[in-house]
């Protein structure tokens, strides 16, 4: 049986997320080095030692040129996803890279290239592929359940916003936020954007722009032209307090398909002052755990039956497109801007 | 086209139930004439002119004897609606009796065998059998959907208890409120109760047999072993604060079949408290206001139509027998009672 | 007690639902005049005669010059709404209009007057704000239980697309379907659209455009920017093949309030296969069957109280600009177009 | 911070689901050592040495007497939980006994006795208090949210039957099955059943009292009278073709809680033919996957912070009584039989 062996680049929130993953939820896979620049200073070094894991760097090359390591994790901050991805794709290992890949199309687009002439295997982390409600949803239209899609509507709301001093380096909210909303749009139409128009506002804070210094909105909404001539919608709002608000809903020409959230749970308590049942699962670490497991299952099993990853390359530069022609819509009050 | 001349007995809640029903949503029919021994004090008279109605008597025999007149309508008291039906029947009327036809078995059985001999349409008026929802799960018993049923569960819960002096009289829940329920369970399961166990116990009143002077109970379980194998429980309650609480859930060797209650409405706030949504309609005006025309229409149908009624006079006996069989079990703890 | 005396303008299927309930659903009113010029040739005549009604005409100034007559309900058809209106309250006439009133802002503007000079009610016939799902909906709104509106959503779908010869007068998609979208855009934000842009395609019929000869679509999603900061969003289709869709969900700072569909029944059927439960009421005629009851019963209130209509001359009026920004923002690719 | 020694008795599915919760989900714990009859014959060996597991051993004294384990858990065939919790207790170990403890009253008294002396944490595996769903309707009642509770009513159906070999040796569906049920009717009620009667009937398998050699059945309906007054009902089925069906619905005096199933994904397709969703969790392991982590949790809380156990030995006792009573009653014909 295969065993592999796993570099893991960034021991933050998302690496830890994928480190206990990968230990306890999937198997056929070691993991056998972590580089963290804050390796010491966190505490990541003990975490990992606690989990067995000793072989533990500050230098990610360490671990990019380590010739025992088949697959390399890039959960890194954002601004290095496509250096270090590059640098292990260019060692011939297998990448898992953390989304977004990076705001610059050409910077992907060598990136592409060169996994392309490597021949490795590289995912994207859009996690929410693989969620069980969104994921009946699409199959729902890959199987023509429902016919040919019509109209999609994605609403998907954070239960809090982030720090001003997180949105000033987040690159806004289309490429921070509802990148992955552009990916579900993607993943369950089976089309590509032509056409975007976004309309946004400071809703939830009416100072975010001053605060964060740039000229960014926390409620949105982005209208779609798609290649196949389907409608789709995005709705983002950086603060339902409920919690976690994801729901996507297809329309076509034999039917609807549309999920719920996943709830706290089921119990419904109905007194003289009405029904009360529970809220959505609070936040993305809640709502999509067990998807963070089953993308990596799934890259695994790409790279050990060798066979085309679920979420690859290219799935990771159009959302970006799409982020662009939608920022570069809402500073010109909603224009239609064709995605490239 | 058939326009058929209605007498009804009774100007109470339910005949004016009745009478608005056969004026506004009941085609092919006219209300002809109307008794009510309060017809003068009770204000009926007038309400009956302000819908057209002018023949309005104290005397129901001259409703019955009236030969213009082709089907009586019994909606007076209880303890009446076996002899005004035994009268109307005898003067050749077809015959929808409000339940329960009595409390009599022998009374029942000598109607029983008058309607057979004069060969009229005989219906009892458990509307429940024509509600939507409950509907919807006896035609997945009866269309084999569901299989052999094996477990039905029938909850039946009212929003406010009724005052004791009504309860004096009543005949106890298991005639005056789960009569429904029997004939629920037959119609359900297309089977015969063969033996009886009752629970009760005063939860929502625990004087309610010192203020009613009877020895009944407002809380009551009663479980059925049917002819057909099949294990049927009913829950009574005579107070549910959240409003009328009726569903049906019926279990097989294929599936599931159950319903909820109608809402107010379908709306639901979602706010940092949870999801709140609304209560079940009030009462049964409310629930089975659709309900009520659907018997009647059903009850002209088969008279124009000359077809079989839906719920006939047997259909009123046999949830007597089971009312009688689980009032003696419930004042002996439980027994297990035949149904005769 | 006030008994208010109806005339009805127009009796084809709105004007004879009005009719029926007026006659059995309404107190304190009487039907007293109908007119129709296809009164003898559709049957109308003898509709009116069985439910007690003889003053009908072929010629609607009749009615609106029986001196009797207190309140004239305008249920002809739509070309002529304006006209029928002006006629009616210039003879003093409280007056119920169909929608939309015109498509033409100058003779609204001129019928606005006229009202406002006559000092008579004027209500126009938006029946959704009396559902009692929406109704819900924009109640949350209004008491603040969820804040300040941030986004709303309206999904409104038929269930069979309208003939193309239908299409051909019908004004498009905008003015003759999405108009009660529009409004119900209004009711639920409690604010005015600023701008609009409206994107559309022809995915139900690809020929529809042709088959009509106008350049029409019969899938729409309108994106509108409130006076208030909200964003709101209408989709509208032609076919939903499982029947009426009609959902509203809005979401602010303090939490979302959303409906679903009223279904044919509430019983779920649970085998191997999954879990299986109903389709909506079929089209509107059944959803908003309560509705139409309600705001005639609110209109009526309103004159015999003396209160203001819950939906007066203006609130006609502002839809239809909506709808001609829309189209004309359909016809330019979804530019954003000012309302008026 | 500490880190408990555990010991496990029986490596089979049950114990295997504890190994990987305590090496995955559970913080600060050590499983120390296991111990199967089978190590060597069923691969646990194996399947231990994978997860860093080498002491190993075929005899359970071995654990029981290794001074180094402060807790035991008996995951043994069920004839044997009592001996090896008496062994563990003796030997002052903390244990966590999977249920039922035994099917002897007085062999299970013996052990309460001995733990009481021993002053050790005993916990037994009713894993279902720790699911998200029962435990907010327990909640609810025991916060008085649904005031005094009237009627409880338990559905608990499994989706297949087990093997009539397995039926030969189970104790019969009382003991076997609906002991989860009797537990989940104290832990919601919070009150001890004085009066059960039970009905039964082999409708999966009408063979199955052959087959299995004992007078077993695969239907059951028990009706409990409650020392607080609240009536219980609980019904089993060994064949939900749909899946494992797990609801609670507690009614009382001022509201009602009911849960429902989890399931596959929260995702509707409607059609022309209606509204699809899916079927519950398919059995235990799934729907409970989470409650047998937090009973875990919660034991290992009860020992580190010296606090109460959760369900404790009494709470192994009382299902056992209702069991024999029970059983009694079946074979009567569903006569009354006190608990003791």
């Amino acid at each position: 049986m295969a065993n592999l062996k796993i570099g893991v680049v960034g021991c933050g929130r998302i690496g830890k997320l994928h480190i206990n993953n990968l230990l306890n939820s999937v198997t056929g896979v070691t993991v056998a080095a972590v580089a963290d620049p804050m390796m010491d200073k966190s505490g990541a070094r003990e975490w990992l030692a606690e989990r067995g894991i000793t072989n533990a760097t500050t230098d990610f090359m360490e671990v990019v040129n380590n010739p025992e390591i088949d697959v390399v994790f890039v959960c890194s901050s954002t601004d290095t996803h496509c250096d270090v991805s590059m640098a292990a794709v260019q060692a011939g290992k297998h990448v898992f890279c953390e989304k977004p890949i990076d705001y610059n199309v050409e910077k992907i687009n060598k990136l592409l290239a060169l996994v392309e002439e490597k021949g490795v295997k590289f995912q994207v982390g859009f996690n929410r592929r693989f969620d069980h409600n969104h994921k009946a949803v699409a199959d729902a239209v890959k199987n023509g359940t429902i016919g040919d899609p019509h109209i999609v509507i994605v609403s998907s709301r954070d239960p809090e916003p982030p720090p001003a001093s997180y949105v000033a380096v987040s690159g806004g909210i289309f490429y921070d936020m509802m990148i992955h909303d552009f990916d579900m749009v993607r993943y369950v139409t089976g089309s590509e954007a032509v056409e975007v128009s976004a309309v946004g506002a400071c809703l939830v804070n009416p100072n975010l722009q001053e605060e964060s210094g740039i000229p960014d909105v926390d409620t949105a909404v982005v209208t779609m032209k798609m290649a196949n001539g389907c409608i789709a919608v995005i709705n983002n709002s950086r603060q339902a307090v409920y919690g976690y608000d994801q729901r996507v809903e297809a329309f076509g020409s034999k039917g609807m398909a549309s999920d719920g959230n996943d709830l706290l749970n089921t119990t419904t308590i109905t007194t003289v002052d009405g029904a009360h049942s529970e809220k959505p699962l609070w936040f993305f670490l809640e709502r999509y755990n067990q998807a963070f497991i089953e993308q990596v299952r799934s890259f695994v099993d790409s790279i050990v039956n060798d066979k085309p990853v679920a979420v690859g390359a290219v799935d990771g530069l159009r959302p970006v497109l799409m982020a662009q022609a939608a920022t570069e819509s809402c500073r010109n009050g909603g224009a239609w801007v064709k995605v490239d």
